[in-house]
């Protein structure tokens, strides 16, 4: 079965499936994206996803390319035409196609593309064993609530990770304490066993696993605080995880090379990816 | 004559321009551009903006596509087959096209993209009059000395100062200091005939303008400091102006609607205008 993508109202095949050199996504990172996780056949928790597809859209006045009925429609269309059991769904939304000068043109369409690939479970020695993350200063812009496409220190950060051997790289703000990953969102659980991550504030992106998570951890009664943590309270942490749409929830168990704690998943990294996981299969 | 692009090779009419889909420039704002200006049939500070292009290409680790002296072919063939005696020529180059991971992938080629447009000269009445421009946060990344094509923020700013009717936004650092516009550098002169822009640290683009104009200042024996400069400062200049390929220099005669001096070019601005404009008829 040869790959489809969904561009701008038409299904291409994947290697013709192109756009407008002068698409502002190209030319300006002007356009928000969702990956959306496919499990047996069904969508993870595509509400949220695209909820958060329309706040950031919001947020850069870019117009929905569709309702979210027929965006439902065209996204089960781009997954059975590809014959996605598991998988991700890939939707990007770009303000349109448009000659170049930053302001906002006039009379442009916004550009829908969806792609959507098959992809094996991840590796599950990663969630056996736990990975490894480094740090390094949280360069980014001041908005990264909005899911924008303009990803470059994104990339340079991750390459970082991958050249340190590292899964992840945990991005670091002005007052020492720690944003979040360059895909994932970052958490701890502390010494006396309350589990921490960030405010969804504009440092960090609101990471719809994220939010399954905290539900999990609301309804199973643990102990939470949204509040910024520095590297030195992850590095003495008695556990460490990360989440995202691909990554689920994975125990982080060296932190710049040092081991968290004795350096295994903890039991309460363990629950919570447990929990997850069945959360997603069973949608 | 219809517009002719160059795209990965290939010189292709504009309407038909497009690059695939999973080209990284579109999924993740991972290229690099320059602009330059061709008045009379010459190119403007070429070799500036080619080095600058070497060098932003050279800080993400993707691969020149091609050696200089070719690059210089090209770019005179696209100016040629456009017919462009004064306008721009647009250069764009991608780390290329991949399956969407944020490291950066294996055996790749980069994709380089070059159009080039007709433009009439600037509006004589903004040389004349001088342009106004609002203040607002820079929310930027920490390595806008890369001229990435990660753009957002920019196009966010400059759509903000077209809404206040202003020409640009001059973006604001933390510390209260003038950075640079969205697409154009910021200077001032001191109430004691200072001219006075930004060094060129990580928070601005070293523009191929600005250093024309620095050479200008040289030549002339201005008097002449790089350093920030705040808000409070600029309105309480002699005079402030902008400079960047497409405006080249324009006096700047509001900030926030706050007429700088008595609201007209001053007399520094214009000559330094003239003596840019020479320069740049004269290459």
């Amino acid at each position: 079965m040869s790959r489809v993508a969904y561009v701008a109202g038409q299904y291409l095949p994947h290697r013709q499936a192109a756009v407008h050199i002068e698409d502002r996504g190209y030319q300006f990172g002007d356009g928000v994206y969702e990956v959306i996780a496919v499990v047996g056949g069904h969508l993870v928790d595509e509400a949220p996803h695209l909820v958060r597809l329309r706040r950031s859209l919001s947020e850069l006045r870019i117009p929905a390319p569709m309702s979210d009925a027929a965006l439902r429609l065209v996204i089960r269309e781009v997954i059975r035409r590809n014959g996605v059991e598991t998988g991700i769904v890939y939707l990007q939304v770009t303000r349109g196609v448009a000659p170049r000068e930053h302001a906002f043109p006039k009379a442009v369409k916004p550009v829908l593309v969806i792609t959507s690939r098959r992809s094996r479970p991840a590796d599950p020695r990663l969630g056996r064993e736990g990975i490894a993350v480094i740090t390094i200063p949280d360069i980014r812009w001041q908005r990264c609530d909005i899911k924008s496409v303009a990803l470059v220190p994104n990339v340079l950060g991750k390459q970082q990770a991958r050249e340190a051997r590292a899964y992840e790289a945990w991005q670091v703000d002005r007052d020492g304490h720690v944003t979040e990953g360059t895909s994932t969102n970052a958490w701890i659980v502390t010494p006396d066993g309350a589990v921490v991550t960030r405010a969804a504030d504009n440092a960090i992106l609101n990471g719809v696993t994220r939010g399954a998570v905290l539900d999990i951890i609301g309804c199973e009664g643990y102990r939470f605080v949204e509040r910024p943590f520095s590297v030195a309270e992850a590095k003495a942490a008695r556990e460490a995880f990360l989440t995202s749409t691909t990554a689920d929830l994975l125990a982080v168990v060296r932190i710049d090379g040092f081991p968290v704690a004795d350096g295994k998943p903890g039991p309460l990294s363990r629950k919570l990816r447990e929990a997850y996981l069945s959360h997603a299969t069973a949608v």
